[in-house]
C-alpha cells in the first residue's frame, strides 16, 4: 500500500470516503511558502489553481499577525475591542461610500446566508433570482438554490434560476443575446411575482466564475440589477471568487461589472486561509435588520481574525499585488489568446485580471475530457490549475495573487506543452 | 468623550449599534491569560463566563500549533493532509463506537446546518422537535427553530417547540412531571406527523443549559430519544456548549445525560476561539449523505484548524482538565448550594461539572432584575459571569475549563458579597 493509498482509507474511516479530492491520482502536500506547495515526495508544484491563500501560502505577515494575536487575545465582541474595529475601517475604506457597514462570519456559506436573511426580512418578500449553473454554499437554504453543483435539494419553489448569457458559446448578434437575456430576467420575476413570493434578492458572482467566466453583453449586468430593483428585491454580489483586486482593476468585482449591490458577501481570500467572512452592506440596511433580531456571531469578528484580515490588506498594499494582477493578468490574457488560436479546440479564452481560462470545444461540442486531460497534464509538469463551467470544459487558472512575474513563463511553459500533448491526441 | 464611548462611536460606524455588548458599563479586553483578562485600564477580572477559551485564553500550546501548522501549510481537503486525519482519529476516539465519521465546518451554526441537512435527506421528512427556549445558530434555518432569542422569522410551520420540564421550578411530584413532558413530547410528534412534514430529527442540547440548566426528570431523555426513534426520527445532540468535558465526569454532554445520538455537532470550545466545528455521526448516515450530494467546505478541515483542534485535546490531557472539571465542580456547586440556603431569593442551585448557575425568583416569581443586579455586582468585583434561562433569572458561570482550584475562592468570594448585596436591597 502507497502512502496516499493509506491516507485515502484513513480518510475513509473517519471524514468518509466522499470527502471529494482532486486528480486522478491526489497530490499529498506537506507544505507551502508563496505560489509553491511541496508533496510528501518532495516535488514541488506550482499553485494556479488556490485563491485562499491569496498573498502567499503561509504568508509572514499574515503569520506573524495571526500569532501575536493568538497570543495576546482572542474574544468575541460583546466585549470592546479595538482591533476589529480598526479592521473594519480600513476594509470599509476599500467599498464605494454607500457600502459603510460590515457584519462579520466564518465562511461564505455564513455570508450569503445572513445576506439572504437579511434581504427576506427587509422585503418581505423569499424569492430568489440566481444563475442556472452557480454555487453560493453549503446550508440547507444555499442547498436549495445551488444549481452547478450535485446536491439531493431540489431547487425550491421561491428560486429561479437563469441562464446567464455567455457571447463566447452563443453565436447570435450581442443585442440579441442581451434581449433574450434580459427577457428570461423579466419571465423569472414575473413568476416569482405572479407565485406570490415576490422577489427578496438576487445573488450573483460579478464575474459569473463558476459558469465559466461568462463573457456577458455590455448591459447585462445593469439590466439586471435594474430589473430586480424595480421588483423591489435587494442586489447581492457575492464577492467570494471576484474580490480582494482578484480582477486587477478594481478591488472588488461588482466595482468591475457596474453591479450595484445591496450586500457584499465577503470569503475565501478575506484571512488568506484563516476562516472568516463578512456583509458588507449600508447603514439602512443594517439598521433594519439590526434593530429587529438579536444578531451575534460567536467567532465572528474576533481580534485573531481582524489581525489576519488586517494583514492581508497590508500585504496587498505593501505588494501592490492589484496592480501586479493587473499587469500580469494582461501580459496573460494576451498569452492565453495566443493559445486559443494556435489550437482548434480552444473555443475561447477567457477571463480577466488573475482570473483566466480556456474554453474547448470539439465540433462545435464541449470537450470536458479534453479538458480534463489538460489539467492532469499540466499537473505532470508540476502546476495545479482546474476545470469550470456548466460542462467543466473551461480551464480554471485562479492562482494566489501573489503569484509573480517569475511564475507565468513556468504555468504558460506547462499549458502549452499540455495542449500540445492533448492536439496530438485528436 | 471617554476611550469606551469613542470605541462604541466607531462601533455604530462599523459594524452597527446592534451588535450586543455586555454589562451596563461594556468592558474593554486588550490581553487574556489562562483564566485572566485585562481590560485597558489595567484591572484584570477572573473568567467565569466564557467557555470557548476552553483550555485558558492564549493557551500557549494552542498558540504554539496555530503559529507552527499556519507558518507551514494551510490547504483545503481536496488534496491529502495527514493532519486533519490524526485530529480526526484523536477526536473520534472521544465518541462511543457507532460514532465514527466526522464532518467539519467552521462554526456551531454550519454544524447544526449540516446535521439537520443530514436528518431532512435520510429521513424524508422536514418535522424538526426543540426545546421552546433554545438557541442552535445564526442561519435561516436554525432562525426558524429559534426560540430562545429575538429573530424576526417566526417559528416554522414544520417545527414544534416543547417545554422542557425542571423540577427545580415545577412543584408537582417527578412522576407526574415527567408523564406531562413525554405526553407534550407525543403531541407535538403526532401534530407534525398530522400536517404532514413527519420528523426529521430533534435538536437538543443534553445540558438544557440556554433553557436554564432545566434538571429534568429521570427518565425524561430517555423517553424523548425513544419517541423521537419510534417516529422515525434522527437525534440530534448539539454539544457546542455541553461538550469537551464540561460535566466533568463525561467528555460529551449526551453520554452525561444518557442520550443516544445519530449526529452530534460541535462548536465552541473546540478550537479555543480559533473557528472550527463538527458533525460527528455514524458510516451509515454518513453513507447516505456522502454518496447523493457533492458536499466540501473550503476552509473547514484545514491543517491549521486540525493542529489547533489537536493542541485542544492534548493540552486537556496534560492538564487532566476534565477531571480538574469533576473535582472543582464537586466543591463549586457545593458552594453554591450552601448559597441557595443562605438567600431566600435563590430558588435552586442548578448544573453540573463547570456550569452551574443559581435561579432567582422573589415571591414565587422569576427575578431577572435581582440576576441581572448579581451580574454587575460581580464584576464590580473583578469577576465575569452571565445569565440564562427564559426569564434570564438564572447566573450562568461556565468559566474556561481550565479554571482552577486557585481561582475558586475569588469567583465564590464576589457572589457571596454580591448576593449580600443584593439582599441588601430587598
Amino acid at each position: 500500500m502507497t502512502t496516499n493509498d493509506a491516507l485515502i482509507a484513513r480518510r475513509a474511516r473517519t471524514i468518509g470516503p466522499y470527502s471529494p479530492l482532486f486528480y486522478d491520482e491526489p497530490l499529498h502536500f506537506v507544505s507551502g511558502q508563496g505560489v509553491w506547495l511541496t508533496e510528501a515526495s518532495g516535488a514541488r508544484f506550482l499553485d494556479g489553481y488556490n485563491n485562499v491563500p491569496h498573498v502567499g501560502h503561509a504568508n509572514p505577515r499574515v503569520v506573524q499577525a495571526l500569532t501575536e494575536q493568538a497570543a495576546c487575545l482572542n474574544i468575541h465582541t460583546r466585549y470592546l475591542n479595538e482591533r476589529v474595529l480598526d479592521y473594519s475601517e480600513q476594509l470599509l475604506a476599500t467599498f464605494a461610500p454607500g457600502l459603510d457597514r460590515v457584519l462579520y462570519g466564518n465562511s461564505g456559506s455564513e455570508a450569503n446566508e445572513l445576506a439572504i436573511r437579511i434581504a427576506r426580512q427587509l422585503t418581505g418578500a423569499t424569492g430568489m433570482l440566481v444563475s442556472d449553473y452557480s454555487y453560493h454554499g453549503t446550508t440547507i437554504t444555499l442547498a436549495q438554490l445551488t444549481t452547478g453543483l450535485r446536491t439531493r435539494e431540489p431547487l425550491a419553489p421561491h428560486v429561479r434560476a437563469i441562464r446567464v448569457p455567455d457571447l463566447d458559446s452563443d453565436p447570435r448578434p450581442a443585442e440579441l443575446v442581451l434581449a433574450a437575456a434580459l427577457q428570461d430576467v423579466d419571465d423569472a420575476i414575473a413568476e416569482l411575482q405572479e407565485a406570490g413570493f415576490g422577489l427578496a434578492a438576487s445573488l450573483f458572482d460579478p464575474l459569473f466564475s463558476t459558469e465559466g467566466m461568462a463573457r456577458v453583453p455590455e448591459g447585462y449586468v445593469a439590466g439586471l440589477v435594474d430589473r430586480v430593483r424595480h421588483a423591489g428585491g435587494l442586489v447581492i454580489a457575492d464577492e467570494v471568487q471576484s474580490g480582494f483586486g482578484r480582477t486587477g482593476s478594481h478591488m472588488w468585482g461588482h466595482a468591475w461589472a457596474g453591479m450595484d449591490p445591496d450586500l457584499v458577501t465577503l470569503g475565501k481570500p478575506m484571512g488568506n486561509g484563516h476562516p472568516m467572512s463578512a456583509v458588507v452592506t449600508s447603514e439602512r440596511v443594517l439598521d433594519e435588520f439590526g434593530s429587529r433580531n438579536e444578531f451575534f456571531n460567536t467567532f465572528a469578528g474576533n481580534p485573531v481574525s481582524a489581525a489576519v484580515g488586517q494583514a492581508v490588506l497590508d500585504e496587498m498594499a505593501a505588494e501592490q499585488l492589484m496592480a501586479r494582477a493587473e499587469r500580469l493578468g494582461t501580459e496573460a490574457r494576451s498569452a492565453f489568446d495566443s493559445l486559443a488560436t494556435r489550437h482548434d479546440f480552444v473555443s475561447a479564452a477567457k477571463g480577466v485580471g488573475m482570473f483566466l481560462g480556456l474554453e474547448f470545444a470539439l465540433d462545435g461540442h464541449p470537450a470536458p475530457e479534453l479538458a480534463k486531460q489538460v489539467v492532469e497534464g499540466v499537473k505532470r509538469r508540476g502546476v495545479l490549475i482546474s476545470r469550470i463551467g456548466r460542462h467543466e470544459s473551461v480551464l480554471k487558472v485562479r492562482p494566489p495573487l501573489a503569484f509573480g512575474h517569475a511564475e507565468l513563463p513556468a504555468l504558460l511553459g506547462a499549458l502549452g506543452e499540455a495542449l500540445d500533448e492533448a492536439s496530438s491526441t485528436l
